[in-house]
């Protein structure tokens, strides 16, 4: 699932590329993204449902710098899912085409205590595996 | 209530100055810790006693910029307080004294719901406005 | 001039709302997008013309808050320009229409070495102050 | 080597914790501290000498959350080091020495325009990597 991002002024650091922690944010809108074009919103996950996707582990690799004003593509998929677990992997595109980065998160389910609880079924349904 | 910090990596931007919804930040830093020198924990007013310091109005004149590592101290006083309403006034200083911005900010008191309550009166009596 | 931001999750904090200063990077957003619907490009500005546009003051008026994922408008006015000052003025808009926020900011512009000169001619032609 | 935070309001998002990628920053602060404790300024690397420690891959495993106004210890050593290349890893630990998360940093060194480059030689012998 793709989505587009443009690097704000304040994403940027005096290095005058992409602060590296700001591609973490935006694997989080591609997951977002992911659920949305899938049916769901996260935020009715969270109020209705009470189900927290915690991180547990993220990664990223720089391959090239994002600058100010870029136009981005958010690429993720579910790299992994059962009622306990999910796991995204991620890929940061530059107009052109070019893999900026590459990342990837690891989830567990808990409820609004921070309780370790299962996913109900139509969301697991939904986060079927991606094709790659 | 002075209290210092140090201009972080990502607090810049390309421009290489510290980017400027930053202040806002150490602003709340300042509200935080003025708080604690006179008692107080805020974390414990939200969590002890249900009292939300929502911030209605902030503003911010830049004067000079700061730098990344620079060492700033954060001057806060409370301007005004009664049971419903707080007002913080702001300094930030280099280290050699000079201003590089004054700030301002309001706020009311809210329950965890987001509804006016009135400020308790141990909270009330800590805010007394600071002498100038 | 109306650009659509979505709330994302870290621009929440714990009170369960936008985060106050996350409000001044969408006003940046604004200025940013105002400009390109003018034909101009702030990183061109920068990259191309050496003209940096620094914020001297900035201030928002909260009225109600904003949640994860709504998607807000933001709406952006020049207030007024000439070749050393521009000043701008916003509003945040609920989908509904509601007004949540409001704001302004004022500016200088700099030489990438912060010392003040004269915004070129075509940029202040572009700046010309908004029709309310 | 051992730096104190304190988790900022700003930090925490709707889940009550400290959002995720904020460990990387804190990482950053780390790795500053680090090189300072070593009599090495970052700062002056960038400026003085021309070289940029540019970020090439970070992970972080999160194992218990750190809250608003929680004073963490980010404990820093160096993993490996060379004249091209200098590794980190991380620890966050709580006030009672419980370890809440473990990350790692990778990085290339660079000149101003992004291009590889040595480092010099009194900032390798300064950056020798930490017993564990």
């Amino acid at each position: 699932m793709d989505v587009a991002v443009r690097v704000r002024y304040g994403e940027t650091d005096q290095m005058g590329i992409a602060y590296h922690p700001s591609y973490f944010v935006w694997f989080e809108i591609g997951r977002t993204e992911l659920l949305r074009q899938r049916g769901l919103a996260y935020r009715a996950m969270e109020e209705e449902d009470g189900c927290f996707v915690v991180v547990t582990s993220a990664s990223c690799d720089y391959r090239a710098p994002a600058r100010y004003d870029d136009e981005l593509t958010v690429r993720t998929r579910v790299s992994s899912a059962n009622s306990r677990r999910i796991a995204f992997a991620y890929e940061i595109l530059a107009q052109d085409g070019r893999v900026l980065a590459t990342g990837a998160t690891s989830h567990v389910i808990t409820d609004r205590g921070g309780r370790p609880r299962r996913l109900p079924e139509r969301y697991l349904r939904a986060l079927a595996p991606s094709a790659r």
